[in-house]
């Protein structure tokens, strides 16, 4: 549900995006839970770790991960430079100095060979067309010893409820989009597929899974208005109505149900990502 | 993937049945993860705690839960009476002696009102065409201030890689035998409107998502053997011959793809779990 890799965005730089809702709220404790002890062990080896965060976006799991290794220091970088400014004033909020963002393609990273400890992406691969090139990049820049992290959804996974007919068209249209834009639905059970092809030898990569949820009323809130904003306004529907995936009355139905769903008690929404620590 | 509430099973008495390989290895820390911290502070609160186990099966995961509460006592049932010499079996192999087996329905527990502290039950309401009745039972049996706790698998969230032809039709031949038993395949989504329409508040529960997931070698290794297992004979596959689910041929092709599934470097399988905590 991210675009991070798509240069067509326009935001505004400082004010956060149309798909800030969902996605400010993420940190490296809710969506890099797997990688956080690996990190840790690294850490207490060595304080002044060198991590990479791929797609950084508005910059909130980079952020988190610079308060986690104060000794160290995190570089964050997106295709999209109009949203470097906002990822600047959201650590500049947190008070976090060991941090620095920079535009870079994910496929043609803007570092010499093994310049980090640890390479991270989070909602990247499952945008883009070539994620094992991707995956061979962040290797390539990656220390030996180091580590290379990703998490992808797999949004064939997703369980809605209730299964609200307006709902079954939003999941279609997002499936749409992300084909559209060259991407894979279902990332998250080819991760390890795509680590292998990308070279890693099996003996090097860790798979695991872990869900996203909104299964509280007030993450069922969060969720539902962070979707309504994509909905109005944005480039997700920007890129929508120009590819001919949905029309305004679509638009204005989906955003209909959503609000509906947020209301219902017996609403949640629930999906499985895949994770991949592959050790170099 | 379990028939727990199937009068049709016919196992032997004491040696493991046909689904024992998937089953067995099932625990409280890896199947019942979002109960154990309430059961924690239940117990330092009062150690006598007496916790029933619905649908126990093999009984693994209740007599993990009678090691978790040595000053309590664990009563597991299953409808089908000739499972409960194994689970009794587990339980004196494991030389747990807090604990009793006996044979009974979800709807109509034989346990006067307000009988447990804690009601559990795993993969059960799944298989039942009335959920939302099972879960008043539970409820009637569990004592003020006690928790009802339950765990269902939703298995349209299922993720399998690579997508082998025989193992989609796998999927889908599963999926019928629920259907053809009265259950809910995408139980998990629907976990917390059952509890809804059994006459629990939404203040009083909690609901939460937890992956099942067969991510590494020994993993793979075990979820297909335990799939093959139950393929080559046993409740399953009578059942899906009896009503022309599945052909002889269609058992053999399956099988193959499950064992060439678990040798490719690239394979997993994950599902989510819907679980709810209600409070009475």
């Amino acid at each position: 549900m991210e675009q991070q890799q798509d240069q067509t965005q326009d935001e505004k730089p400082n004010p956060p995006p149309a798909q800030a809702t969902l996605h400010e709220v993420r940190t490296a404790e809710n969506s890099a839970a797997y990688l956080l002890p690996k990190l840790q062990s690294m850490k207490e080896a060595k304080p002044q770790l060198a991590l990479l965060d791929v797609g950084a976006g508005s910059g909130t799991i980079s952020v988190s991960f610079a308060k986690l290794i104060p000794g160290g220091h995190v570089t964050g970088i997106d295709l999209n430079p109009n949203i470097l400014p906002r990822a600047r004033a959201v650590a500049e909020m947190a008070g976090v100095k060991n941090i620095d963002f920079q535009q870079g393609s994910v496929y043609q990273l803007p570092f010499a060979d093994e310049t980090f400890d640890v390479t991270f992406c989070h909602q990247v691969l499952i945008h883009i067309g070539n994620p094992w090139d991707a995956l061979r990049e962040m290797l390539r820049v990656t220390k030996r010893g180091g580590v290379v992290a990703a998490r992808e959804g797999d949004y064939e996974s997703e369980c809605v409820w209730p299964e609200l007919p307006e709902l079954a068209k939003f999941h279609k249209l997002m499936a749409g989009l992300m084909r559209s834009g060259g991407g894979t639905p279902n990332a998250g059970r080819q991760l390890l597929s795509w680590a292998l092809k990308a070279g890693v030898e099996p003996s090097q990569v860790t798979l695991s899974y872990s869900p996203l949820s909104y299964d509280t009323p007030s993450r069922r809130q969060t969720c539902s208005r962070g979707l309504c904003e994509q909905l109005r306004g944005g480039p997700m529907r920007e890129k929508a109505i120009k590819f001919g995936l949905a029309t305004e009355g679509d638009f204005e139905g989906m955003t209909k149900a959503w609000e509906e769903w947020a209301k219902r008690d017996d609403a949640s929404l629930a999906m499985l990502n895949g994770e991949i620590l592959v050790q170099k």
